[in-house]
């Protein structure tokens, strides 16, 4: 189970999950979204990009919707035994671990860390959305198509 | 004098200021809060419930509130000599560190670290919320009565 | 090059670049700002303020402003080399870390980061500017002209 | 594949292994040792202690010994998919992050680490036998047999 | 309560020292050291080099030596309720922490940090040992007194 | 001027180098040994493998030998203004930054930190000479001489 909110999907994230999808028999990718505030994606549209940027080979891995769900109920409705996160540094680390314990706390839902490739450790939707934004090359952060599709709404933006 | 929003108190909260009046003699926890911000409890309620949750057993400890104050002036105004504030962890630390340090600057206020429980690591006011918001099992997190009391408020929210 | 928002310029912001100045031939301060958010000055007071903390002697400095532009974008146009970042503690490093990071990406731009001076170590903007509004005493945390400039506006802010 | 030098096993390492045991099918503790370096255990005592801390419940764990030999090494051997590291904090993970890289640049092999439980944070092989070589009680920081036999070493130390 | 092996005593440790005799009503240096293994100082020496540093304006600062003794024992004796440790930054308190919730395990004895003066932050007895090996000046990072005989011994061993 | 212990040199050591050549006009590679102690290399084999890891393209760096001196001094000696370092994470600055405060106190002499390649996070000295020593193959980690030359070292070693 990798769970986030993938707005939108990064080489990193495709990463993770194609490693998690290589240690375990079968990945949920889990988008949490929340209906009532406007993401730069709609969570359909999310999960479409994930689905390409893993491609064709990956075949163990599903790509499921979660709206205002606490995780460990989505890994119990999934029979998920195992939260997998990766980790872009000791930053993400401290950020990520109160609600790991917590998720253990709830139903002892266990969380493992995967450490990010490095090559990929500057990379968060985020931060590939602003260099986007103000016209920077995005090309190799995210797939062509991520890329395009990114630059299609933020042309949106600029004439609206 | 143990600062902080306490919205609503949390069993962490709790055993750092049960804590703390055992080394001191006397404790004053100060809620400091702004009128303008609407937050889950109102000022008095959090004191109400600070108290509940402290018990009758801890005598020397005192609920104090401060809207809009620098925390320097309420402890001159209570003469309180020092700040003592519970960690959870590494990251905790970097962010108090930047106002111990402006604080010592402006009047020579001294702030003492005190290392939380790590049972309650993972408990702070705005995730224990979040797991409530979703219909997550908040038991032993909080008091009783602040789970009683954070449900009500929540299920109200949801009618709304 | 020096990149900031410097709203308002502090000590700590003017002894990194002064010290950017003594090992570097040429420094240029850019602010880059948003003229869609209002900040607590204009750019244009901005950078009066930050050339009257240099100070007269400091003679190899420029400020310029960037409106909406990346840094890579900056950097290309000023035909800067390098990056100058003050760093405050790890916390700092851990933020600035991906976006350095992502500039060597976009352009091969270098970041190279300066220790601040402990003795600046508390004081940022936003912390300045929160002691002011309560009514704490900035002087030394801030030029003399920005403690004034400052607490006339946020006197005006409190007559509103 | 859970690998370390156990000397000796605490409560926290048996806490990692018998989670680990319930993620994977199949789990390998691995005691790498140096046999030119007299540790405070032989490599075979570790791994009886392990075993029995384990108990008898825990049973697709195995426990192996490795004399100077490199993790990837060991993990081809055994044909080990994935190693699991238990984290005791945001130093435990900037000290493990490298190896764990490096052992991804040999041979793809892959680390994940699981946050240990906060209770058992203070808990290392280290600090245990410190505590006991100066008199203090580590009941309950190892099993009662790995104390008895730590006290006897111990004083068959100080009599020497 | 301020443990440390203090070989020598920097202004960064008397700083802290004297700053928790204004905190608390009575507080007792510990010097904690190993019979067997020498320092640069005896711990004698240290005693008498920590007295001179505080001054004689100190009055209700005791200093002791405990010999291959718990901390935990050390309190009890001394009937000590609190272990103040200063901190010179985050890598100090993941240092600290593990010690600090082992003797919280030990005997419920409370650990509280106080953080260090950034001025000092750069000041550790082997630093300052090592710039005094080899010939930088030391004036100011310690007292004048623990100078001139750090140069003594240092001269000596390099005589030798 | 870059200084390092440099035993032996390795693709991430050689990266920043690089990288500081462009940024600065002249760059001094300063290797910081100690004759009484043995490393893998000598202080001029150290040097050697660092001219050859430049090749030939790298024009304006040169490398020094200094033994026993305070970086401090070896920096008045060759009129450097500015101390380069490259970082490879957190702990690495955690580690630095008392050392870069205590050199701006000794003389006023700057340290600049340079972040790494993350591609080479995983890459130290004592790693690539770790996992030499147990077999693995170190190639791409360092340049093919240094590989050549270690295993030649290490073999020699394991047949005495």
């Amino acid at each position: 189970m990798c769970p986030g909110s993938f707005d939108p999907v990064t080489v990193g994230h495709a990463d993770v999950i194609a490693r998690a999808s290589r240690i375990y028999d079968e990945v949920v990718v889990a988008i949490l979204h929340n209906p009532a505030k406007t993401g730069t994606f709609t969570a359909d549209q999310r999960r479409e990009l994930i689905l390409d940027a893993l491609g064709a080979e990956v075949t163990n891995v599903r790509v499921e919707l979660f709206a205002n769900t606490l995780l460990v109920d989505v890994c119990r409705e999934l029979d998920a035994d195992v939260v997998v996160k990766g980790l872009r540094g000791g930053t993400d680390f401290a950020y990520e671990l109160p609600m790991a314990l917590m998720n253990r706390h709830l139903t002892g839902l266990e969380t493992v860390f995967l450490p990010g490739d490095p090559r990929f450790e500057h990379i968060s939707s985020s931060l590939v959305k602003e260099v986007a934004r103000f016209g920077g090359d995005i090309t190799g952060l995210v797939t062509d198509r991520v890329r395009d599709e990114l630059l299609a709404r933020i042309g949106g933006e600029a004439q609206r």
